[in-house]
């Protein structure tokens, strides 16, 4: 590993540790926005779930000789950010937000997982393997629309904003971390890479909406 | 099991289910405050053993054929009513709660474990074992006392007032609670039995704070 993969692999790990930080954070306070306590309990589950991939993270960052608190401190100011500008209203925005960040965030680990050496690799199909959490706002969501289809057009341009969002400050971040952005570019030498990048994302997403009966 | 000691039982394991759920709550909107990332991390973690206590909790309430969300609705408010008495406003209050509300946690949970079902008490003791996710908060308030020794005085105060609010808490819900209240008295057959619990509890709390150095 050359010293610029090595830096653009703590990027890497410390932008999703901080991102699963800021995650457990924010699912936890929407959490008490649920109308029953069972709903309040199934997103604090969700938390918690990224409250352990975010210790697997901070393990593999010591593990490499990285200070896990500089790994992420280049990224707080752009996922809080993220989170002030993208602060559900209502529960179903919350739920939307929790299914489409979960979904957003296996998105960047499967980006992630192209570039980094074999154990972080296995680290990050583990956290992939982790999933389903999710399941029950997807179920909500449906239910709510299924009894007020009113509710649709407003939650589906609340998905477009919160991808809107996460487009805008991952471009932020790469604009300003160079290793990142050569490990991005390293597919097709050139600022190509992170286009398809960001339509891939996009795509998924759009795939994330229909699930969740809020597509096209 | 006779029907009383069946509400009883009911009683104390929805109390005990919504006192961890509002401890998850509590302890994640608290470690926001945090000075460090890791600080943050460590009360996250201990906000998500509180959840997975919560979760063992509702699975016993099912097994014993009670709806978990009724078990707990009688109990939300007097907890919720603790909770908002007792923010914090400071980082080193919020170490003193999560340590001091941990440990009245377990005096509960033992002085539970007296009356219930060998299977809950397998339960009881198996939560009581998951400890120590609060060693953290001991270590942050030796450290902050040792450096500005005027802090002890304040925080000494604090967890006074923690322990009062617990013990008023407690008291309005056994008031309203028959089953309880009859289960509590089982042991001598009058109110005193109450008043040794309340006893145990604040021996404790006077244990708890010197190891806080916070004691005498």
């Amino acid at each position: 590993m050359t010293a610029t993969d090595k830096d653009a692999l703590v990027d890497l790990l410390g932008a999703l540790a901080y991102g699963e930080l800021s995650a457990f954070d924010r699912l936890a306070h929407d959490a008490r926005r649920a109308p029953s306590l069972s709903g309040r309990a199934a997103m604090a589950g969700m938390a918690a779930v990224e409250l352990g991939h975010h210790g697997s993270l901070i393990d593999r960052l010591r593990h490499l000789g990285a200070d896990p608190e500089e790994a992420m401190e280049p990224f707080v100011a752009a996922l809080d950010r993220f989170h002030a500008k993208t602060e559900p209203s209502t529960w179903h925005e919350s739920l939307v937000k929790a299914y489409v960040g979960d979904g957003l965030a296996a998105d960047f680990y499967r980006e992630v997982a192209r570039f980094v050496d074999p154990s972080t690799r296995e680290l990050i199909t583990e956290v992939l393997a982790d999933s389903g959490s999710a399941a029950f706002a997807v179920r909500e969501v449906l239910t709510a629309t299924a009894a007020t289809p009113s509710l649709s057009g407003r939650l589906a341009l609340w998905g477009r904003r919160l991808v809107g969002e996460a487009i805008s400050q991952t471009q932020h971040v790469l604009a300003e971390r160079d290793a990142l952005m050569t490990l991005l570019m390293s597919d097709t030498g050139d600022i190509s890479g992170v286009g398809t990048l960001m339509t891939r994302i996009t795509d998924n997403h759009a795939r994330r909406m229909t699930t969740l009966g809020l597509g096209g």
